[in-house]
């Protein structure tokens, strides 16, 4: 088995209004930070899975964030994975 | 003025107890993914922002973390960034 280390960046699809980050670039504008925009905010995961092989691991990591991790009607994700122990 | 297209990673220090990633990573493990382990949830921010150079926009975008965006004494954060428009 070897174990990934995996990053998943999930962010709400353009057309979903994203109140979060709205609410955080009008803070970084009030503190007059005015070069900033377009200021979204999404979830950003770390996580470890263990699998067989570099295939078998991303068949299940993009499982997990389609049935568990994300909402696919309103987010959409993005993930990056390093082999960590090979044992 | 340039505009610097930027990604940033924000995360809870290790130290600090994740109760969100906690609750998920038990979601995965009850639906059948007992590989997932060590699950940690964190922001992940996208944002323009307008500058004269690089480094301007390094500076300013690292204050607006330190400042703003973050908080120092729990979170750590990480962030990457692409120039998008030269005007």
């Amino acid at each position: 088995m070897t174990t990934f280390e995996v990053e998943v960046r999930i962010w709400l699809k353009p057309s979903v209004f994203d109140p979060q980050g709205h609410a955080a670039e009008q803070a970084l504008h009030v503190q007059g930070y005015d070069e900033a925009s377009d200021l979204r905010i999404g979830k950003y995961m770390r996580l470890t899975v263990k699998a067989a092989t570099e295939a078998a691991a991303k068949a299940r990591i993009e499982e997990m964030c389609e049935r568990v991790l994300t909402n696919p009607v309103m987010e959409t994700y993005a993930y990056d994975m390093k082999e960590l122990v090979a044992e």
